[in-house]
């Protein structure tokens, strides 16, 4: 039995619309999940996160456990005390980016040695480690360490490091402790090899999780593969499980992740983005820097009811991405959360409504209508 | 007559507590203005700045002439409409800042020809164009173009820079277009020589403004001299009509000048201060980079209401700080702003209770009362 409710309302072929029970409040799913790296989702106030629609946000263990300390987080009563974030909280497990630390590394059986980018300090993540740094953090959905298999790799490199990856879901599972609204995600690996995301959904299965993510995706493999592998792994998980593509993505690959029957998503697109003066609209992405805004009186997206649309000018966003002001950060970071929490909620009312089908073809008309910039 | 209303409530010594109306908003007396340079209060969002009570901000004609340009900002209905901001709005004339471009600028007595720090463009800066930028701004209240008589002056150099200001301030108040609600300011100049204070004074008053600010001080000279030209000042201003200390200061500076007659205040320290890791407080001032912090889960200020304070911890701020998060360039503005309101509330309440002895040896006492950090 899993500590984390997961109700399915409706589905519309291989979309689900669902309800997922934390012990810090409920996520309507498909739900997108911004980005809090070092305990702060960049540039912006949890209220105004909070205001965009968002439900939950992700903390990343390698940052949080380098600075402050998870030990630290802990004494100040949890990452959501610490941060004023009283929702739920995801943490990954901190393994893919410590493995992206090329150079600074070193992986065996036990798990990974690696030395810290802010002091140069050794620190030896394992399972059993990740699992109690996340319990530190209170982290109400807690990721297994795996190995993140590169893009590309032979399906020999990718069926070998899918099998340590289930051991060490395995010593993740014995090493997690289970408390009601608090729950343990185990990960499908097995790279592009449809017989290896199949067996390693079955490994998953037979230890048991509260949820099931696909990983290893988003890695370089191009969206035509992403939807592939997701259409030969998402049949074989739990129907009743809330599934998550982790680091995804842009808008399309959400959409098309969403039809292939994910239910979670997480990505710092919109907010990376907003720190480098892009902005998401339905007509397509927007250069804020262009010299064409610069008189422009129109907000962002004239159909967008967020903070920044319902108050600012393109001119004037253009005018604070030339002056480096941290307010133009703050601006595009809002609008960009809110657009991928309107993408979700239209989503949502989709397959609630069985629109799915017209909701994509009107998402891809939109897409390509024209307001696009030259990046 | 004076198209700005003000009102004098109460006083208690030289300090005056009052009320100046614009056409958008009152103002209460003794004021802060926080400083919002190239259209914005760096780091923070118009609602929060007025969250923290202040009802009126700087904008600086210098950095908004050169961009996003008046032209541009008068095409957006006004500075007001441009940043969101619907309270009243004071300018500078740009000289100041113009001046202080050693190398790049040529006085004469016409005025200041200079060149963009953004692109080497040619300006030159006359008292009725910074008029007519400042009239473009929609400036509620526009400041004469002066000349900032340096320090140190001789008694000579201090006389003929502050004959020159009263030409270009009759010049100023020539090229004025008066609306009720819009006011003009005089500069009173003539360094640290009280004679030539008080011809200032009278020159201004011939002419008429509907304010009176002290300029050329914090410049160097040191709160004692500065308390010293004042004492020397305000009782040659006209009682009826608001003064103003440009630029200044720091807390102890604020409340010197108050009790010496001054009502109005600008200064980029609490902004400048919170994106440096800077906070004040009622006991002194916090290096919150200091590592005492790290573990510390007390607001910056427990005495204090402001939304830092309401949610966030020292050591969550540290941790910001050392991580280079926006976020704590944010929270400490925004403290920073709120301890200054407060200090403002303050004043005004002791004014009006007639108490300013007693406020000001509570403040002093605080002061020193040592939470402070070495910085």
């Amino acid at each position: 039995m899993s500590h984390l409710t997961f109700d399915i309302i409706k589905t519309d072929g291989q979309a689900r619309l669902g309800t997922l029970m934390t012990a810090h409040g409920a996520i309507d799913t498909p739900a997108f999940m911004p980005v809090g790296t070092a305990g702060t989702v960049k540039a912006m106030t949890p209220e105004a996160v909070a205001e965009t629609g968002a439900q939950i946000i992700l903390g990343n263990t390698y940052h949080l456990m380098l600075r402050p300390g998870a030990d630290r987080v802990e004494r100040f009563g949890g990452l959501h005390k610490f941060m004023n974030w009283p929702g739920p909280i995801l943490t990954d497990s901190g393994g893919f980016q410590v493995m992206s630390l090329k150079g600074l590394r070193k992986m065996s059986e036990d798990g990974v040695i690696f030395k810290s980018h802010i002091d140069g300090s050794s620190h030896n993540l394992t399972p059993e480690y990740s699992m109690q740094i996340q319990h530190k953090l209170d982290s109400n959905i807690t990721m297994v360490l795996d190995e993140c298999t590169g893009y590309p790799a032979t399906e020999k490199e990718a069926e070998s490091s899918m099998q340590r990856s289930m051991r060490w879901a395995q010593r993740s599972k014995d090493a997690f402790v289970a408390r009601p609204g608090y729950g343990l995600f185990g990960i499908v690996q097995g790279g592009i090899y449809p017989a290896l995301r199949q067996q390693s959904a079955a490994s998953l299965q037979a230890i048991g999780f509260d949820g099931y993510a696909v990983g290893g995706l988003a890695v370089g493999e191009g969206q035509e593969v992403m939807f592939r592998v997701l259409e030969q792994t998402t049949p074989h998980l739990p129907a009743k499980r809330p599934r998550y593509l982790m680091g995804v993505g842009k808008p399309s690959d959400i959409v098309g992740a969403v039809r292939r029957g994910v239910d979670m998503f997480d990505c710092v697109l919109p907010t990376r983005s907003g720190r480098t003066d892009q902005a998401f609209t339905r007509m397509g992405q927007l250069n804020m820097r262009n010299a064409r805004h610069k008189d422009d009186t129109r907000p962002l997206d004239p159909t967008c009811s967020c903070y920044t649309c319902r108050h600012y000018s393109r001119g004037y966003i253009h005018h604070l991405g030339l002056a480096k002001e941290i307010l133009g950060a703050t601006l595009l970071s809002w609008h960009n959360l809110h657009y991928y929490q309107d993408l979700m909620r239209g989503l949502r009312d989709a397959i609630a409504t069985g629109a799915l089908d017209a909701f994509t073809a009107i998402f891809a008309a939109e897409q390509n209508a024209g307001d696009i910039d030259p990046i």
